[in-house]
């Protein structure tokens, strides 16, 4: 076919492999030392659960529904299952406010689908998770810059700068519990803040709370969904749609996340999903309903000590081997630790001669910001550090830090 | 929220519910006897094969994996052995010519997210598959009718008409084998002429596969992907996008399909994949290889048998029920028969009064036509139909046809 290309004229076009999931790619090779995805640790993986769970689903009764076809919202007892989770954060919440995702991931991408057209606006946070920037992207938004606890634009500036680039402010999308990338948390304060400015806008707010069930220390913050409710008595009410996952609990391989959101939204999501790609899958879903029931709880505990143990390990040691001029935030939660380097210093060239000459790996942070700010920033995660891994790894990337530093004066 | 559809002025907003599965949700009801749904009988599903597949892909060792982020293009045994099936129907590809999409809705989904701008055009056939238009929906496409047995339009004509609805032609979908809902399969000289029309227009074609496998009789004809390699000499040099499932053949709970295509197309979409929901459940994927070779062969003989005996008893119960004026096709495989009433009776008012007097469902054909035409058509699946099921409800849908004609005179 002559013009491949050509024929691609649409949104897809301008879709390109990131150079960083390019990179990572080549990162398999057993002597590195990682620090770059931002993946469970498969140690962890309650694997005997799953077993249970599975043989479950296909005992015998449960098979023919577990192989078949199933409703695009999502099954009803691990929709029941998350109500009941997310009531207990304060999210006064029914299962026909839930369907079922193939992951956040799938949330985000439906969620962009659902909001922007071509030259819209997205509000987000620099930085950001690289994902949801992927996710939006084919949709072809503009971004504008969340900064809530730093200062927002107003709403009418907001407005105005969208209304120039050629569209409508869509949303807010933030990631308030240990973000990705940043491991910063949201306050209480900013949480109000950022409700604040929607109601000004009315725009909605995505709140992706993919790490919110892994906080190691400190006191939970309610979910912005929570003060949504607790402002408009209501879930129906609100504006906020929370997407959660499984993926960093219990298991990502099966690709279930969820929504939960005002009916409206639900709806549309729904028959979104329907159009895309039908359900979720069915026996994962009761699967996965089967394993939540049976270690949920055991298994939360069990990463928070673990993961908050490697996230203490990772901090130490860039306490121990950082020069004076690298900063770093103290992650409450979550799997990244963010580091701000010497101005001058650019992530990208240091990964590729960290890679060369210290076999250390992390990801650059420069693609975390849609507005390709953040050269001097990488993102550290800690879910795989173990106590030799941690200390081995940031002495490393200390020295050549150093050496990088030294060679610019 | 204030206003939420009015924040929804995107595509997404003008999806809507589609009556027929709204309608065919109520149909659930023990007493009902369906020919409505195209899915598989759940009692022919290999739930002991894939009893064994997930404990296989959960045994120690493995479980790391099955539970992990994985690949965006796919879980690489099974792209191989889906290759190797290709490779058997003439399709000479290797497994970089294979992304794994959750179940071939997806892949049509991710075509359309790839092809179509708004206003641009989709050749369809008339009926075609309503997922299908479903899928584009989303995209905003225009239809323009595909009729390659009656007649297609010139090139120069399907041209100018899509530039007169304000886009380009940017591709032409078919389901070529026992198509969903007419049961129709395209003759060889069709399916050459469809890769001349292509190659004249220099559009891909996409070729829905889903129900290749499942020939009760007559000659297998070869993919229209085969007979695109055959003329251009190497899968890389093709237009044409074939779309494969396992939904109809081991199971659909799993979700899983696939595209086989020329390597630019395979990974244009392995990046949308990877943006939209990273990747196919890991688990499915290494569960369903499994599987696949251990009864893939065995599954597709009791298929046909089972299968082709419930066409056979429709097909019989429609010669001895239908009065004159009612016409159906007879197909070779696949799960449906379409039939052509009168065209007085409306196939939307006769689901409803035969639900209510003769508890017979089946869908009504208008909603497979993008031009809204179509309305003396229904399509029966035949899927469910034991020998005793189709006999009683063909004589009870007979009667109640007779009885609207006889009131119509």
């Amino acid at each position: 076919m002559s013009n491949w290309e050509a024929r691609y004229a649409t949104r897809a076009n301008r879709m390109r492999a990131s150079e960083i999931r390019e990179l990572l790619k080549l990162l398999d090779q057993p002597d590195i030392i990682s620090f770059a995805g931002g993946i469970p640790d498969p140690a962890l993986f309650p694997a005997e659960a799953f077993r249970k769970a599975y043989e479950r689903a296909l005992s015998d009764g449960q098979a023919g529904p577990a192989l078949q076809y199933s409703v695009s919202e999502g099954y009803a007892p691990l929709r029941e299952w998350i109500a009941e989770r997310l009531n207990d954060l304060g999210i006064t919440c029914g299962i026909d406010n839930i369907v079922i995702t193939s992951g956040s991931q799938q949330a985000l991408d439906y969620l962009g689908k659902l909001f922007l057209s071509p030259s819209d606006t997205a509000l987000v946070t620099s930085p950001t998770y690289l994902g949801a920037l992927q996710a939006f992207n084919a949709y072809e938004p503009n971004y504008d810059r969340l900064a809530v606890d730093q200062g927002n634009m107003t709403p009418a500036a907001y407005h105005d700068a969208a209304a120039r680039s050629g569209g409508r402010a869509k949303f807010a999308y933030i990631n308030p519990d240990f973000s990705n990338p940043a491991g910063e948390t949201l306050s209480l304060a900013a949480r109000e803040q950022l409700l604040d400015l929607a109601e000004e806008m009315d725009i909605p707010i995505i709140e992706d709370a993919a790490y919110q069930g892994l906080r190691y220390d400190g006191d939970a913050v309610p979910p912005i969904l929570a003060l949504d409710i607790a402002r408009n008595g209501d879930i129906d009410a609100t504006r906020t749609i929370y997407c959660g996952t499984f993926s960093k609990t219990l298991s990502p391989g099966l690709r279930l996340g969820w929504v939960c959101a005002a009916k409206p939204v639900i709806r549309k999501l729904v028959l979104m999903k329907q159009a895309a790609d039908l359900h979720s899958p069915t026996i994962n879903q009761m699967a996965m309903y089967h394993a939540a029931v049976d270690i949920y709880d055991e298994q939360i505990e069990r990463l928070r000590s673990v993961y908050g143990r490697r996230r203490d390990n990772v901090l130490a040691a860039l306490e121990k081997y950082m020069p004076e001029g690298v900063s770093w935030t103290r992650p409450e939660g979550g799997m990244f630790i963010w580091v701000t380097l010497p101005e001058d210093i650019d992530g990208a060239k240091l990964l590729a001669r960290s890679i060369e000459t210290e076999r250390v790996a992390f990801v650059p942070g420069q693609a975390f910001h849609a507005d390709g700010s953040g050269t001097n920033t990488i993102r550290l995660s800690f879910s795989l550090a173990s106590d030799e891994i941690a200390d081995t790894g940031i002495a490393r990337l200390g020295r050549l830090i150093r050496q990088v530093m030294s060679e610019a004066i």
